[in-house]
């Protein structure tokens, strides 16, 4: 039997037209033409794949499993989304609910270089949730920035990340910024005895997202953090094969409602190599649902299929006052991105010591 | 007056709340931070944008219009992209309807390298609409690929491109597949005095994409096929910079419903490079409306702002007999594509010389 991969959809339609519908999408995403033209055997007995099953969704429309031959994606990072998703994704009638690759995908799709355990060893920090924020707003000078850093890190945040906004502006070119921040980190860290880690934004062209890598790694930074839907998903999986630098995926570009958010950013990310992989929180500015956060981070805390587990990096507006609540919901296997809430006075330092001390508090009343 | 970018969104959403919404997904681009927040002065000045209008629309919601400061987006593909539509994408009440970058905008994203006129000067075809077809099953060996597009480019077709499902994969190497179809097309061309070109299928992450742009280019194809949504949009900008070869963009992975088709394979694509963009005709396999395809179309065709015309290639299972219907619609400034229909019965070379022929007489008829 051929290694295949499954594909969940979920398709709109009338009872009487979802099997001709079903199997439209089936030739789609490979021949590209009807059954009768694609009459070659061996494209027939290796290539067109096969509807599993079709099954009535309670909120409507049908939920269509579909099997491909795992040689049809080549196992190239693009050419696999093209399988899944790649002409249908332009159909209004259909979204990608799910994804089940065989055991010999994750040969080629390893998943986090570093992962959860990595990221916990080199910033000592065991049996709580991490504490993450943001260098904002985009405009800020690198000297500004870079003080803020100095001041997160002061305050003892695990992960201080740019913006994903901040590229290589004229008012703030990115070499200067990861060499002012970095610099500030590590003042930071050799007067606390912290281990705070900086992850400057990688954006831009391959050629230069591949140049800021560079420089970054150079510079001594811990992580970076890619928007992979900005700068191609495939891009993500070309970096992570260097095994070079803990890489925090942003979800920006990401779409809403065509492919499920716990799929995009909780599997695909993952095993194209993040590390850890940002996402909105229900109840911020986004709107996800409790059901659609708790299966992401679940599938990122996952270790299945030999795969590190990634964390988990729930944000979009949340406040401090919600550490508890989130963390009771995710458990301590969490990085916990708190960003804007902290610059909303003055008091960045306290502030930031406070939502620290707060993490650090529920995750003991969550061991306990 | 500093140059600004003026993005349109379509917004879901009650009366009492739409101004609250537009000014947050006026921050959400840029700053991610609430006013208050952002209180630096230069940031305010420089890097805060503006709602400019907000009118309801005949269809439901609100029309509402942004004006960006063009540096926020570092003149970077991947940044104009986020500032465009980074996080909102992810926030299922909004679309991004269109995009009008000011002048600045073209002297790095200088569109087509190559252009409509030179395609036609390459394959000596002027006053009538181009034919092309595509290369497929998956799953054929490269060597009954080459023989089909012996067949296309003896009956006389202009462009013959890769499926764009055809990757590296490992019953047909792209290598062998390039160098064997570039071969049947020139020994095509060498008897018959034609000019068709073969465009291969670049597909994989960017360094994979790097090297197939260099190896087709060294076997002397005509052009490239591109997904610019699955390899990265930036990575369109990238390789359309190197000017080497023309580049036909691929919707693949595009999505729906999310950005205007337009405004993706229209705009973006022809600002980021690409010679000629494909896209589903209505009445195929998809469902774009009329409007959005002659808006789409007209846009490539357009020379406005400096930028040479490129072609639109409506396509998505066109049937040869609507040459005349889908032709009337765009006129001969239009790149038709024609797959499936061709290859349904076992006359391909016949078949293909009436789909040229009847590409010929209705350019005629249109021309009189």
């Amino acid at each position: 039997m051929m290694s295949r991969i499954v594909f969940h959809y979920h398709v709109a339609g009338e009872p009487g037209e979802i099997a001709a519908r079903a199997e439209a999408l089936l030739l789609e995403q490979t021949v590209e033409l009807s059954r009768a033209a694609a009459a070659d055997d061996w494209v027939r007995k290796n290539i067109i794949g096969e509807v599993l099953s079709i099954e009535p969704r309670e909120s409507g429309g049908f939920a269509v499993t579909i099997a491909q031959p795992i040689r049809t994606t080549a196992l190239d990072p693009a050419q696999f989304l093209n399988v899944a998703f790649g002409n249908s994704s332009l159909q209004p009638d259909v979204r990608l609910a799910g994804i089940e690759p065989p055991d010999e995908f994750f040969n080629t799709f390893k998943g986090p270089r570093f992962g959860a355990d990595a990221l916990r060893e080199k910033l000592g920090a065991f049996g709580r949730a991490l504490t993450a924020t943001a260098l904002k707003p985009m405009g800020l000078p690198a000297v500004k920035l870079a003080s803020l850093a100095y001041a997160f890190a002061v305050a003892g945040i695990d992960v201080i990340k740019d913006d994903h906004g901040l590229a290589d502006h004229d008012f703030c070119p990115f070499e200067q910024r990861v060499e002012l921040c970095q610099r500030a980190v590590a003042k930071a860290n050799a007067e606390t005895g912290g281990r705070t880690i900086y992850a400057p934004n990688l954006i831009g062209s391959p050629a230069s997202v591949h140049r800021q890598f560079a420089f970054a790694r150079e510079a001594g930074v811990g992580a970076v953090l890619l928007a992979p839907m900005l700068v191609g998903p495939a891009l993500l999986h070309e970096l992570a094969s260097l095994a070079a630098l803990p890489i925090i995926a942003h979800p920006a570009f990401g779409g809403s409602e065509w492919i499920a958010p716990e799929v995009l950013f909780g599997d695909v990310f993952k095993w194209f190599g993040a590390d850890a992989s940002i996402y909105p929180h229900l109840g911020g500015r986004f709107s996800y649902s409790r059901e659609t956060c708790l299966s992401l981070a679940a599938r990122l805390n996952s270790s299945a299929r030999g795969l590190k587990p990634a964390f988990p990096v729930p944000a979009g507006g949340i406040k401090t006052s919600r550490v508890r609540e989130v963390l009771s919901s995710y458990g301590v296997n969490t990085m916990l991105l708190v960003g804007g809430s902290l610059l909303e006075s003055g008091e960045v330092i306290q502030r930031t010591k406070d939502f620290v001390a707060e993490v650090v508090s529920v995750s003991k009343d969550l061991a306990s």
